[in-house]
């Protein structure tokens, strides 16, 4: 049984088209008869209104929009990222909607896509990942009137409504147990730069490692795409320096398991040379050998979180931000005092 | 700037709202000076053409299907399903279209979905995950003459073309190796009973390890949820058996990390005292100590296999079944020859 369209009823009522199109638009045009006998026909072969007629009887999509301009690669192996979009489909399933999620190269892709789902009714908002420190999605969000999201706020430009986690207190955290062990050598394995989240960390460690407030020296920070690949290759350059440090903190518990394997093969152990600390508690943080100090984040909440104000936005609540807890830290083996 | 409507473009052109439809449709009834003016109006306002439309004049909807009728709480942890996923972005994305993704209760709520997706012209196809030993949702699918893929083929209705791995051949490699390190008691934890998969691999388990043809004893099968949780379950139970197994086989990575945690608190060494083998080669079988006996599937290759095989349906190409290789043992440090 194919799907049943205009012409199908046209046919069977022994109408127009155009008759059709009218009766079921509800629009004048056609006496009360005839659009009896079309409903009829309609029902009879299992046609429903489609999309676009919804979207013009101001009924909604019942999906809202995800895209994510990272390395599909990337994606599998980011616990963070699966446990944020498993909390988002727990929050929209209970409210019958769907995802509709699409990879893109980058934010202008982006753009254009979300410009391409609303003008097509597609989805009757979106959730905006990744904040950078240049972003043009609020705005152009903000253009087009559709209602969004941002997980990992609070937007800078104050257009987007945000859900967020205060990621300089939660470095500050992570610093403050370094330094009560006695590290004064602090790398940071980050995320890409220009986003939001890593600058924060990035700005953060910097303020909590200042030479001249802590005797500590100045962090140095390597870039990653956030693979396993790439927080391998930037331990690899970190701990061959001269001043290498002597405890690394990653922005994903990927990167810090790999790092670790790292120091292990440069001959360093972990921790009595180099202590690891990740930014991601999932299970992979709880069976490497030594287990890893990291920071307690619930992706899974966070995505439920974001999903529930969109939800609520649509429904016609104002915009509200939310700020979670700052993170606990919680310490396991991969954390000691610096070697003498 | 919202969503320009039929009745912006009306107003702008100084028509009616029908004569905007019919000009924007193609259709007779208004003249050509008049479709010109209104087509202007749409053109200034920014007016596209929306998704039921350019179902209507045969255009694509531009997105692929996804119903998982999964527990959230289960997917993020699931390295399979995440790379299955992101293996489907990565295909989708190389050719523009999208993931409509639904988490739905069961298979019933599957079908309902495919109905209104389908009537909607949401989607272009589905993608069907989790084959059950009696699927409703192969003929389901025929009866809307809705493309589709089975991932986790094949159809045992001969139905939908599949994407596969031979389960059966995958365990009987599993059970070589156990029995060649000299193992006669072995358990498996699976998924749900009544997945075509685990009936499968507890079938081809069942017939490797038949009491008179190779003098081991009969397997246990435990099915679960795929959690972490139900996997130290499962343990649990099978360790504190009178006769417990001396191998246990499970049918996820994150599963078998827990039992491992199961079997080191009540006081059993592995491989020492019991042997662990993992289904999934994830990061987690490499990072756990010792590291975990597992099969080597590439789930990101197969869920791009999958959605690629769905692409090609909806170009026109006749459906084909595609098998991939038996999945190679990785042998690590969780597998040995059991206890005296």
């Amino acid at each position: 049984m194919r799907r049943p369209t205009i012409a199908d009823i046209a046919r069977r009522a022994g109408v127009s088209s155009a008759a059709v199109s009218f009766a079921l638009n509800g629009r004048p045009g056609v006496s009360e008869h005839t659009r009896q006998r079309i409903l009829a026909a309609a029902d009879a072969l299992g046609w429903q209104p489609n999309t676009a007629a919804r979207a013009l009887s101001a009924k909604r999509a019942g999906a809202v929009g995800l895209a994510v301009a990272r390395p599909a690669r990337t994606l599998g192996v980011e616990p963070f990222f699966m446990q944020l979009i498993s909390g988002i489909q727990a929050e929209l399933s209970e409210r019958a909607n769907a995802l509709l999620f699409h990879l893109v190269e980058d934010v202008d892709a982006e753009i254009g896509l979300y410009r391409k789902w609303w003008a097509e009714r597609r989805v009757d908002g979106v959730l905006v990942v990744d904040p950078r420190t240049a972003d043009p999605r609020p705005a152009a969000l903000r253009a087009l009137g559709m209602p969004a999201v941002l997980a990992g706020g609070p937007d800078p430009a104050g257009i987007l409504p945000g859900v967020w986690i205060d990621d300089a207190r939660a470095m500050a955290r992570i610093v403050a147990h370094l330094r009560e062990l006695g590290h004064v050598r602090v790398a940071h394995v980050s995320g890409p730069s220009g986003l939001l989240h890593t600058e924060r960390r990035s700005a953060a460690l910097h303020e909590a490692t200042r030479p001249g407030a802590t005797g500590t020296t100045g962090p140095t920070t390597v870039t990653t795409d956030f693979s396993d690949t790439e927080g391998a290759r930037a331990t690899r350059s970190l701990l061959s320096a001269a001043d290498r440090p002597t405890a690394i903190v990653y922005d994903n518990d990927v990167m810090a398991v790999a790092g670790m394997s790292v120091a292990r093969q440069a001959g360093l152990a972990v921790p009595a040379d180099v202590s690891i600390v990740a930014w991601e508690d999932s299970t992979l943080c709880r069976v490497t050998h030594p287990t890893l100090t990291t920071l307690s984040r619930d992706a899974s909440r966070f995505g439920a979180t974001a999903a529930g104000r969109l939800l609520a936005l649509l429904d016609g609540e104002p915009p509200a931000d939310v700020e979670f807890d700052v993170p606990e830290l919680i310490v396991r083996e991969s954390t000691a005092p610096p070697p003498a």
